[in-house]
């Protein structure tokens, strides 16, 4: 029964086998050679079960997230980018600064280690964009036909700015909703990947990136925000819906001040999909009160992912709790939050 | 392009379908019938895109783990209680007080809603034994063949006892190597329920469980304790393997003293598997100094989910960082990390 080591140094596998799952000598190597060096801090150093982490005392947010998204890279990012960024930006707008995050891998079996790499890279640029450190992971290998490539799951912990308290339910008449820019380029990039669209060329690209600094930017210059929101799954339609169903107060906003791309927008028509449900991952909706809404676009304009920013709406007197379109002919419709998605796997 | 509800009362459908996961109306139908009511709590009820946590100044402990275990429900637990336990286990052997969790699910098209609320109900069940809530989440869908069921991720947050600073390298010659109980229960039980092994009946149940009460009763007796893990994959020797290479030092341990059912035993040696390199999921294996060792395991043994607890081994004098198992024959070996697993998705 005595165990004998393998012989010979250790075969840098191309692509991913069970046995990477294993917990044993070879999840060791995956993660010793492909992962951990791209992360390298003290804190995942230690290696140990949990990431020990110093906070002062203070409100801590903590958010989860799984990205499913298909394909695995698309044009403006991959799925390593969506899973940072999108954990970065639940914690930004809740009014915390994102400083640690979890990175938990789904590997189908037959994965070639070159995509993973590519994915793992462009994880850790967007953590060095956002200023967060991947402190504690996971990995896990599941046979060929058990998944689609790479699942990512990404759980962040962040810290409360001071004095921020944001809900849906503070909104207020009068406040003004501020969105940061164009909609529905994530959404757009990835179903124009997905879609038999032979012959359509396109420069859409994800707008996948950190919005922590400018959720930022957003409180210094209004620290009476009353609430933010990334408008992901569900798109800007979901968002807005839901502050005016948990507000109690009818939300208008002016289809025309939507910043929307040109080819955006064509894409969205050729497909037959309403801009307005499709997700974004770059993108900061927020509700400020009417006297600090210009410096509010003002410092969000200043921020570069904020150059097209917008006042595109503001809440009402009225209590139905509705949402109010007023599109570019000038009628009215009510937005209601999608029933499902036009395609899954958007992120 | 005005948009009409779905007619009629909402269909609690019986299968998950991939509009579930698309953020839309059918997503919150979901989380507010399925979801949500089994765990809630003010934090999580407040569906902010991040839980907002109060926690005093202090070092936090924060982990992560993918469950991806095969089959979904086995003798003694099921992928929900897994999901819980593992998690909580992780911050326990840190030296956390484990308090909160996130739960994240990747569903697969089609997985019954039944089987969701019964794994569901089991992670509220050991949520509430382990004395931790439930406080943020996600939910993906993805289409038949794109995953296996239900993978579920928790992260989780706890609060580290002042004082305490545990790892292997804090090992010192003389400490005594303690085992909480019986090995390699989890591993043979889902084993058994996997492999073609008709006309073999068993006993065989998971050990599944948290261990915070036992490591808080240990870290009470023994608060000099050097370093505790719970053995998961890789097992026993995957945990003594990498105390010796962390510690630099000699670490022997008594195979006789490794307590162990008879069923188990059985089934290993039916199967042709290594008792030592099986996952466990509710034991803990702990260094502590010489002059606490009897304390600790009095106090181990006195909890009852620790009553078969041994002092397998010490921690030598010689610095070659090998495990060595001796025998019961006498013999000698060195007990090595697993290279892979013998059979993937056992957690």
């Amino acid at each position: 029964m005595t165990r004998i080591a393998p012989a010979g140094p250790r075969t840098h596998k191309k692509q991913i086998v069970l046995a990477h799952g294993g917990g044993g000598q070879l999840t060791d190597e995956l993660l010793d050679t492909i992962i951990r060096p791209r992360f390298g801090n003290t804190t995942l150093d230690a290696m140990g079960d949990s990431a020990l982490l110093e906070i002062g005392a203070g409100r801590v947010a903590f958010t989860t997230d799984t990205y499913v998204v298909r394909p695995l890279e698309f044009p403006g990012g991959d799925i390593g980018r969506l899973a940072v960024c999108g954990t970065v930006n639940d914690l930004a707008v809740s009014g915390a600064e994102p400083r640690w995050l979890s990175l938990a891998l789904i590997l189908e079996e037959g994965v070639a280690i070159a995509t993973l790499e590519r994915v793992l890279d462009s994880a850790r640029g967007a953590a060095e964009e956002a200023g967060v450190q991947i402190v504690t992971g996971d990995t896990k290998v599941v046979a060929r036909g058990q998944a689609d490539g790479v699942y990512i799951n990404t759980a962040g912990v962040g810290v409360v700015r001071a004095g921020v308290d944001l809900a849906p339910e503070h909104a207020r008449p009068g406040d003004a909703v501020l969105l940061s820019g164009t909609i529905a380029d994530h959404g757009m990039a990835v179903m124009l990947q997905r879609q038999d669209t032979a012959g359509v060329r396109s420069n859409l690209a994800s707008d996948v990136a950190p919005i922590n600094g400018l959720a930022r930017a957003l409180m210094d210059a209004a620290p009476g925000v009353r609430f933010m929101r990334d408008p992901t799954r569900g798109g800007l339609a979901g968002v807005l819906a839901d502050l005016a169903e948990r507000s109690g107060r009818r939300v208008s906003v002016d289809e025309t001040a939507i910043p929307m791309r040109r080819e955006t927008l064509y894409a969205a028509e050729m497909l037959g999909i309403d801009p307005l449900d499709v997700a974004n991952e770059g993108k900061l909706v927020a509700v400020v009160p009417p006297g600090e809404a210009r410096s509010a676009l003002d410092a969000v304009r200043a921020h570069e992912r904020g150059r097209e920013a917008a006042i595109i709406g503001h809440v009402g007197e009225e209590a139905d709790g509705l949402c109010e379109l007023v599109t570019d002919v000038g009628g009215r419709r009510v937005l209601l939050k999608p029933y499902g998605e036009e395609l899954p796997r958007i992120c």
